[in-house]
């Protein structure tokens, strides 16, 4: 069987794409070398801001550069594409219609695995970039799936966007504090899951190891649907994809 | 001034791969993702192993695929290339006759910073592969720079592949106490320094946190070249570095 070839479309940002690929080789069930998934990484740290642009459009437009490595990937031999930025996914459309081979969509992803393994669920917390947040992605992908949403305060909205520009991406601390006092208004608001719909907030969950199941981390979800796409195993399959795969 | 690319020919492991290209980001002084150097990440798992066909030849031979990967960094528009596997590095004469760019040298890169930042540096211990000492390559390196070399006994050596193959590469935790207690030996033996001559003894310093300033890390070595050859800043240049460059 011809091993199938992962493209990583990254740089958005360029430390959530390695945390992304140390993801998938370490979620992946293999003991040498040569078991892993083959990839090709574009780590194109000079795509401009996606929600800088979403927000205002005189601002460097990123899908040219992001259609163009897209077409790089498809060239040498992937696959599948997968961009592990939620926010990139605002120009998702516009660069499925620019390959052939499939770009795997984190927000479907995140949003089926929570339905999949969340009890009960009705309503999803939604923490992703201002960018992610008004382009409606989430919004329109969870009520799809026939389920409610929120999102934090305008105020909340601001501290979340502080953590992730000036702490993580800046390769500082993130405040754990203030990080968890907004997942626990999101759940005293109803949430039965938080959807961490931002790379970075997946990096800040890695580095405090935080394992609340209610907790969905996006980037997960798209390690999990890459390894499956590439015909791998998991290697410690979380119950529900043991029950229901 | 345009941006440099640094490609990046890993999956020689995929997690060494992985590990270095975090390196590279997290020892940039950079405030924003754009900031970040731009990198092509050839993570082609499948290359076959190096020891296996350095120690018989009639195993099969990896440089095919690695010359391959090789022109398509270059194709792809890099403008250098690094390979964060020292074993890799016996094909470094045809390798890189075999593209334009420039390949860093992390044997070259290990020993010159081991002079530059090891006092009285006399005699360097060699951490490898069997593949990667039987080559001599680290031991050619180290007396074009009249410094003196010692291996571990041939027991602590298949005692050190055990470490690399069974454990790191397979994605279990390293045995740190005989991992230590190798490196003594060498201490021992009278070298000032001892050389993580492979990018999976980068893993275990990383994972078990080890400072010691006589271990010469060749990942992190190679990743402060390509920082340099990129034209970035260290985020927080050694000493050694503010020192004499």
């Amino acid at each position: 069987m011809q091993e199938k070839v992962l493209g990583v479309l990254g740089g958005v940002g360029p430390l959530a794409t390695v945390y992304f690929a140390d993801l998938v080789i370490k979620m992946t069930d293999a003991k040498t070398d040569q078991e892993h998934i083959p990839m090709v990484i574009l780590n194109h740290a000079s795509i401009p801001d996606r929600t800088a642009y979403i927000l205002d459009r005189t601002k460097p437009d990123p899908l040219p550069v992001m259609v163009s490595d897209a077409k790089k990937l498809e060239r040498d031999g992937c696959d599948c594409i997968v961009i592990p930025c939620n926010t990139a996914h605002y120009f998702y459309d516009a660069m499925q219609q620019s390959v052939r081979i499939p770009i795997l969509n984190i927000l479907e992803e995140t949003v089926a695995y929570a339905e999949k393994t969340v009890p009960n669920l009705r309503c999803i917390g939604i923490l992703a970039t201002e960018g992610t947040v008004a382009s409606g992605a989430y919004q329109t992908v969870i009520q799809k799936h026939g389920l409610d949403y929120r999102l934090p305060t305008t105020e909340d909205q601001a501290s979340l966007m502080h953590i992730i520009y000036d702490q993580v991406k800046a390769g500082e601390k993130a405040d754990i504090c203030e990080f968890l006092r907004i997942v626990g208004a999101l759940k005293k608001a109803g949430c039965e899951a938080v959807v961490l719909g931002c790379t970075e907030l997946s990096v800040i969950r890695k580095d405090f190891s935080l394992t609340q199941p209610e907790l969905v981390d996006s980037m997960e979800c798209l390690a999990r649907a890459s390894i499956r796409f590439c015909g791998k195993r998991l290697r410690e399959p979380a119950q529900a994809d043991t029950h229901l795969e």
